[in-house]
């Protein structure tokens, strides 16, 4: 695909991840049906499916040639990211959305034969849109996102961690995790891990780490750090696969060897 | 002093807030000084002592009996909660006000012969006011906060909890915290007690815990809670003290007992 071609696929994605944002917005206080996944703490609405099969419905007829790996199951099949990939996850922050009736958000990326193209986070209910494409900067609404500082020590930072990493689990020592946490300035949990990675972008928090994440939470999240020149890897420095579930570091690129040598690869199980 | 008494006082107070409020939004760009207090992490700048004595000098000079609890030490020498004294913290969450610029709160309240009777809390930056009054609800700018709901189990609960409690430390047995973390649903971790508070008011979250906070810290965020029907105590389910700090528990009254009694309770030291 020629830039082009990525600014017209762009400009259709930005359309409908805001037109989808605004259907969630118009349902928000709708009675909805919430049931349970994997664990009872993996909730699922009838408004995650059905934002998940607008955007079906509509890239399928529009790019009849693009493939769709998503949550809810109505996407493709998808064992190779050869061709134009959407990874999308259409609320991702369910709880949140659940809880709060905010502090969720639309993911949504394009990948060409591996690579991100474009990235979209879209927190509904505040109207914020992050917006990414490769080599042409990270946006909040209309406003160009600035680099990440390149001063920040590990010791001076904020990062998003979710609480369950400080517990016994099976991926990685919880004293390691615990160690950080008295190592940083300070820690925080929003609930959503697209708008962490939005978070990691904009500076708000200086990285995001979590262990077990899939695509779509991830996909639009690792264009826009990428853009302000942030680092998105596994927890052992490796690249991430788009293709299986991944540990995650995003975060400003000062504190990433740390984090890892000094902290990542002694907890990892 | 007379439910007019308290009116006029209240009108003060919110117009005060807000234009404390303006004033720190003019500024947020420009550099600050930036100083420690009792440890690394305990941040102070030149901000919260400005708009400290922005509050002192406005209350002395227009309510000249009335007396002032203060974070940064512009306030009087209080001894006893007699009379009608002003909790104040100019900036709430200090570390995000120097890291994000954003989520954090300037909170006040007014007590009179110990007994809340005015709490405000703004989210400066979002302009979002908080405010309750003893019997009259409480409200998130200009719409009433509904009653919190009487049908929430602690399992399927949000709560609002700093990573530091699920490490070893010497006021909680933090086993027992990350056995709190498996129980619940969720948990939170925005960096302001003050807006944690509003959030509890809000059912944004359904508690929020934590072992050590100062009356300032406090002090409005128990107005708040305690007008839509929510409780507040230590985390031995006591009376809070605004002449010493506390252990805190705020939140919806359906989950107080079990969150009291079969953890809590269990894990101080």
């Amino acid at each position: 695909m020629t830039h082009e071609d990525f600014e017209h696929v762009y400009e259709y994605a930005k359309q409908w991840v805001l037109e989808a944002g605004a259907l969630i917005r118009d349902k928000i206080d709708t009675p909805m049906t919430i049931n349970t996944k994997s664990n009872p703490k993996d909730l699922v609405t009838t408004m995650d499916k059905e934002t998940e099969r607008f955007f079906v419905q509509r890239i399928k007829e529009q790019f009849p040639d693009h493939l769709l790996l998503t949550e809810e199951g109505y996407g493709d099949d998808i064992v190779s990211m050869d061709g134009t990939v959407w990874i999308i996850d259409p609320i991702d922050g369910t709880m949140n959305f659940v809880h709060q009736k905010s502090n969720f958000a639309i993911s949504v990326a394009i990948y060409h034969n591996g690579i991100g193209q474009i990235g979209l986070i879209y927190n509904v209910m505040d109207d914020i849109l992050y917006s990414a494409r490769k080599n042409s900067g990270a946006f909040k609404n209309d406003t160009k996102l600035a680099k990440l500082k390149n001063d920040v020590t590990l010791e001076q930072s904020l990062l998003g961690l979710n609480h369950y990493w400080l517990c016994a689990n099976h991926l990685v020592d919880e004293r390691v995790m615990q160690d950080l946490v008295r190592t940083v300035r300070g820690v925080r949990t929003y609930g959503s891990a697209a708008l962490e990675f939005a978070y990691v972008a904009e500076g708000i928090i200086d990285g995001y780490l979590t262990m077990n994440l899939s695509p779509w939470d991830i996909a639009a999240g690792v264009v826009l750090v990428n853009e302000v020149g942030g680092i998105t890897t596994t927890i052992t420095g490796d690249s991430l696969d788009m293709l299986k579930k991944n540990s995650i570091v995003a975060c400003n690129s000062c504190i990433h060897p740390k984090l890892i040598d000094d902290f990542l690869k002694k907890g990892q199980k």
